[in-house]
């Protein structure tokens, strides 16, 4: 006796669906479901924004943010300064930085992080083209916006040595407490940078 | 100062995830991310299944299930029996009755059930298909196979009603305690019904 299930097509949209991150099995189904019944799903309409994005959206040639042009607007923007340059491991990284306020910038993304480990050196990651922007643009001062682990540290020390033959100022963002966080709460390390790096009390 | 944001066609697949149901904002970015940046996403595989299914899945003419042909590969099937008919409120209902092996018959899926609040009525419903159906096969036994609550059994109701002049047996499923529930955490209605409808015990 044949089993008896869903169409291919069905099973076949069920099947992609799953690959998303966070989505099960009984979850693709729903999603699945609900696009061929709901009146309201309009399928097409992800479909295409999905091709269009996949199409459209590059890599800005600068900053390695997204863009649908080769240069992204925030690169294009000619009245931020040339002066700082945020280097942050992911495109991800930017906006959240962007929406800070503080920062005025210039960034570029790198791509990732050194990882012996996982196959990813220096040729894996946008340094070479780091290193051509900053030649050409000779900013003042480099904020490295790296995150606090291992590989992280390693990539600041990296391109720290790389950076210094240009006698540019490199800082880094500051470790400490998070915001709101208790003193009781946080882990040894934290607690060793935010006592290293204490500042001034003022009022 | 211009808002500084991800490009148009990113918000736009942003936006058509969010409307996905159980996923939220930060899903929605995540997926988008996980889709435009990992090498085994294959967006374009995800828009070809959902434009695939969207154009080929459409409602069996006789039972309503999903299928890619005007009739599905049950209501084809020659050799199932044409002699008991089991009602359902939804195609999704099918499969799970399917999957207790213990039906062999034909299925008809009604669409909804009776709920006049919601302005679903008769005629809202594959009802005038189900008669059409009985008249031409005339099966020996109809299964209404409706949810337990009000609009459920107001269904049930009204079909046994219509159904009635053509002198059809006609059986719903039995209501009582859960595979594997405790009798002192079911509640009034169910115990009701169980002790009504209590069955001989058999060795």
């Amino acid at each position: 006796m044949p089993i008896f299930d869903y169409p291919e097509s069905f099973r076949e949209l069920t099947r992609q669906l799953r690959r998303l991150p966070s989505i099960g099995p009984r979850g693709a189904e729903r999603i699945a479901l609900w696009m061929l019944l709901s009146p309201h799903a309009h399928p097409e309409d992800l479909a295409g924004a999905i091709h269009h994005a996949s199409q459209h959206c590059q890599s800005c040639e600068q900053c390695g943010f997204f863009s649908e042009q080769k240069i992204c607007s925030l690169c294009a923007d000619e009245t931020r300064s040339g002066k700082e340059f945020c280097i942050v491991e992911r495109a991800t990284d930017i906006l959240p930085l962007e929406r800070t306020g503080v920062f005025h910038g210039r960034y570029h993304a790198l791509g990732g992080k050194l990882s012996p480990l996982d196959g990813i050196g220096p040729e894996q990651l946008r340094i070479t083209e780091l290193m051509d922007r900053l030649c050409l643009d000779r900013p003042s001062e480099i904020i490295l916006a790296l995150s606090g682990d291992v590989e992280g540290e390693a990539t600041a020390h990296f391109l720290a040595e790389m950076i210094a033959p240009l006698k540019i100022k490199i800082t880094r963002l500051a470790q400490g407490l998070s915001a709101g966080s208790a003193v009781e709460q946080a882990d040894t390390v934290t607690l060793q940078r935010a006592l290293v790096h204490r500042a001034h009390y003022s009022f």
